[in-house]
């Protein structure tokens, strides 16, 4: 039987997320209203998945709920906010129970661990593509933003890189990979874990920061832009997980997707080189491991160097949407 | 040549609307930033448009960029709130010039005639579909709600009925009209004027208030049943524009249009009959046509009467999402 719109919200989606003090009014009206907290600042992002583009037909329509909410709590990570509520537009062929059953799941189990609520929605009918934004606060003028870098500051990276682009060439079939290593690498493509606590931890410590969505080099390319400089790193530096480690030793031509490869959502900030101390005791305190990857420089240009000192020629670039090479 | 995602946003949109002084960090960085005013709530609306769902495939783009707000100050109207900023997320086929100039420029002509920037957005390759979040403020306390209706309260609509429903079906070649009534009603279909100023003067005067997007029954229907309440209509008493009444005169068919058909984005509210006389100057002062329809009653359920007395039995229902009357 065809849902409407009303019997979704209601059954799927009004009551799945944890209820919040400055929402006033939730899902149910032609508009949510909200209590913004005094002194802070609202940090709104705004982000679309679709089906065929963002991610497979087939997949979970678990990992489809998580990510989509994933991608946007990474952007509130990136400018150092406390995340709050959210909204959600989702279109889709038809009232399906099960897939929707499982997409709020995903949606919902996100939400619940950072404590967002959902206040107000529109689902239509159509092609499968789901638009999420998400709101946080901050303190008055202690938001992160991709200005700030300056020459001789340190370059930062949270996590692993690479990781999501090998997982989307071992989902694709286009990488070999045993069941332990897939599952790995897969996780990290579909249920990407936004760094909020290392976010909110930065203020006051970051000269910069972005998430990496894009690829290090397209992301950290904007910090560069933004800031009118360039940057140096070290490629023996970048920091990898064994999985991604071991599958790069066996075929060398995967060795750029660290630097180029998308849909990690691990930070990369810049900070001055005497909060290096400070940066590590967070890493420790957080338990997030945090790499210094190389410096800001004066030249514009990101330029990547191997251990010899030799410059790394980098072929292909970060995801660019509406570019042939999509 | 294709145009990237920072092509699209920089030339479409960045520069397009105007600028306010409660946007901190507008288009560019991870998020945007916001400084909401002291003492205000935040008020927001979201709501999405698919080709081929909610316009025709061959729809004007200025149109479409229109619409996409229009719908959504619509809900901020039904609230009574100020209008601010706004998102959105545009997925499209592809980076086609023409198109997204025009699109971008029936957007930014509302936001402009509101005073509304766009802080933040995200474009992506897909099916044609239209995200757009807005938000407004409210001074604590004064929003209009779908609850607060009381038996004997009247109730009333703004301008006129039908006039979208009967414009759709011209456009779709199902409905013959003359060249004038067919501009004066597909542009009431392409192009509806949300009635924010009217919903900001109704504070403190409507007891609840809706948007009619669905048809006048089903959304008069919502405040009834937010009310626990009913409602009885005057059928003669609906405001019809004169395209509307002379396309009804000649095919009484579509006489339920009025009551059924969806898209006109006009206020449906409620208020004590002791402020009739507030309503209607409010009506000459804005001179915005405001029409008592008829009155909430105990019993639930809407009834509507003719001029004689007799009950009219109404067919058809409001539009709802994944039904398969859609």
């Amino acid at each position: 039987m065809p849902l409407s719109e009303f019997d979704i919200i209601t059954r799927y989606f009004a009551q799945a997320t944890p209820g919040r003090e400055d929402v006033v009014l939730g899902i149910g009206d032609d508009a949510a209203l909200i209590d913004p907290p005094a002194g802070q600042q609202l940090v709104v992002a705004i982000d679309t998945l679709v089906a065929g583009v963002h991610f497979p037909l087939d997949t979970d329509p678990y990992d489809i709920g998580w990510k989509a909410l994933a991608v946007n709590l990474s952007d509130l990570a990136a400018m150092g906010a406390q995340s709050a509520w959210l909204t959600l537009a989702l279109t889709l062929e038809q009232g399906d129970d099960h897939w929707l059953a499982a997409f709020s799941r995903g949606l919902a189990d996100l939400a619940g661990q950072y404590g967002l609520q959902l206040v107000g929605g529109d689902t239509t009918r159509g092609p499968l593509t789901v638009t999420v934004q998400v709101a946080g606060y901050l303190p008055s003028g202690q938001a992160l933003t991709r200005e700030g870098a300056a020459p001789d500051d340190e370059i930062w990276v949270s996590g692993t890189l690479g990781d999501a682009a090998l997982g989307l060439r071992i989902a694709q079939g286009q990488l070999q990979a045993d069941d332990s290593v897939k599952a790995t690498l897969c996780r990290r493509l579909n249920r990407p874990q936004p760094r909020l606590p290392l976010g909110i931890a930065l203020r006051g410590i970051a000269s910069s920061c972005i998430d990496i969505s894009d690829g290090l080099l397209a992301d950290l390319g904007h910090l560069c832009a933004a800031a009118d400089c360039g940057a140096g790193l070290q490629y023996a530096d970048l920091p990898l997980s064994s999985a991604a480690h071991d599958l790069i030793a066996a075929d060398p031509a995967l060795g750029d997707l660290p630097l180029i490869g998308g849909d990690d959502y691990e930070l990369c900030f810049t900070a001055p080189a005497k909060r290096h101390g400070d940066i590590q005791a967070l890493a420790a305190q957080l338990a997030c491991p945090l790499t210094c990857i190389g410096r800001i420089e004066a030249e514009p240009g990101i330029r990547c160097f191997e251990e010899d000192g030799r410059p790394r020629p980098v072929t292909g670039q970060g995801y660019r949407h509406f570019n042939e090479s999509n």
